[in-house]
């Protein structure tokens, strides 16, 4: 399968490197010219290809470009691709690529993907292989992809090592919304209160310790890459904001209130998330 | 160097399975049969005793119990202990045990020290070796006590691999609050939120990723413990809640006005994180 990765960051990098270990053709396609080179230096690509030429000689084409190009990058591939070539993006959002691409003529040569994997660093040097083994792969509104297409693409995420589950594009969003992007805000505004204070009490950074380095590493991620995918998310991830500020707001007269009983209750419920992280170690998938 | 540690959960068991390890002779003493059969079987202190022989035997007392209870048991041994003996508690909060032995007639035979180390288990099994190496202990109000009575102290911290670094107590608890106990809130009511949201869409958690679980690995943590200690730090937890509060707040009304030049701009300042995490990990020490 000759593969064409479109933007050599993190996700896009790590993809195009582990299906080159796999023995695909890889070619790259990317308007940063550090990029490039980079993607060529660090063994990601076979070659570095325009965006014409890979249209006449890829079968597959994996668009991993910041949410917000995703849109205009698919339609403008999807009108020039022939019949027996496939499109996927793997955004962290998909009802707005989903939307874009619901009336195109060639829409069922497209699959939107989510692979669930990632880590605070981006850009070629930050692609690893490995990234995704063990991990889940979200594909939306597959019922709107051709048979072909999807199975071109499910090889692909099988050979990454990742387990492919399906849903609808809004759920999937909306899921993300508590479960990725909150935890992303969280991390950016724990990082943000923390800087304010050391302005005038510069030593309380070697009083850090490894509980808040784990509670606010995502704060270390993309701003352009996270600028984009809130604000395609802006709507699910306002109402999880209000959820979680609610959350604070009443654990805060909680613990004011000096009910020790009542904090200690709060907390063991908080405590159940041991039992979604169990179920993540032992990736366990009951997706209805 | 005879050390009987009062309280063996995981950092009072953690403390005498290191210096047990490095030929001490640990006693210990739990009010809870349970911790004390553990602490047996796990091989963390030589024997079990009741306090009262414990005093005729030890010449340092280590107070690892959870922080409201331990203004009590320092002043009861206090009013116990002999003029060679050294009394020190390990708790998170300080202010409130060093203001409840303040004026006590032997105050200066007790030290004040926070050990900044931890996991998010609880309890005789979680206690573990090399929980403290290589991390930072703090002490307090250290012009309060003994020269020999701190010599004792520094050197059973030493002995567990840690640098001692020295503030008032006040200050202690006013770091703390930004840069450990505010994480914790934070990933207690990320998990409360996430677990709102859950009830009726049972599926959410098989899209947690590891962004999630390190995000709110926290939450996992000993609701008694943390109880206490949100309690003995409220008004310094509580400044620092109202600053999160305000931060979330304002991220979420930039990403609702779509303007995401100002949603960038917040996320590269929290970038800065990097720059405290990695002086982290260079283990840093700049007290002034």
């Amino acid at each position: 399968m000759k593969l064409c990765v479109i933007g050599l960051g993190l996700i896009g990098g790590s993809i195009a490197k582990e299906c080159r270990s796999l023995g695909y053709e890889v070619v790259g396609v990317d308007e940063n010219p550090m990029h490039q080179e980079k993607a060529i230096d660090f063994g990601l690509v076979d070659r570095i290809e325009t965006i014409e030429s890979a249209l006449m000689m890829s079968d597959v084409f994996c668009i991993a470009i910041p949410v917000d190009a995703v849109e205009a990058v698919s339609l403008s591939l999807l009108d020039q691709i022939k019949w027996t070539q496939t499109i996927f993006d793997v955004g962290s959002t998909k009802a707005n690529v989903c939307a874009a691409v619901k009336t195109h003529p060639k829409r069922s040569r497209f699959v939107a993907a989510h692979p669930l994997a990632g880590t605070e660093f981006s850009g070629p040097g930050a692609a690893i292989l490995n990234l995704f083994r063990g991990k889940k792969n979200i594909v939306t509104d597959e019922d709107l992809s051709d048979e072909d297409a999807l199975e071109s693409v499910l090889t692909i995420f099988n050979d990454l090592g990742m387990q492919s589950l399906f849903m609808q594009s809004e759920a999937h969003d909306r899921h993300m919304a508590y479960v990725s992007h909150l935890s992303h805000v969280s991390a950016f505004t724990l990082s943000l209160t923390v800087l304010d204070i050391e302005q005038d009490q510069k030593q309380i950074f070697n009083l850090a310790s490894t509980g808040f380095e784990s509670t606010v590493r995502l704060a270390k991620s993309n701003p352009e890459t996270w600028a984009s995918i809130f604000d395609k998310n802006s709507s699910h991830l306002s109402d999880a904001l209000d959820g979680y500020i609610r959350h604070l707001q009443h654990f805060k007269q909680v613990i004011e209130s000096g009910d020790k009983v009542a904090a200690k209750e709060l907390m063991q419920k908080a405590n159940e998330i041991k039992r979604v992280l169990n179920g993540l170690k032992m990736n366990v998938v009951k997706l209805s």
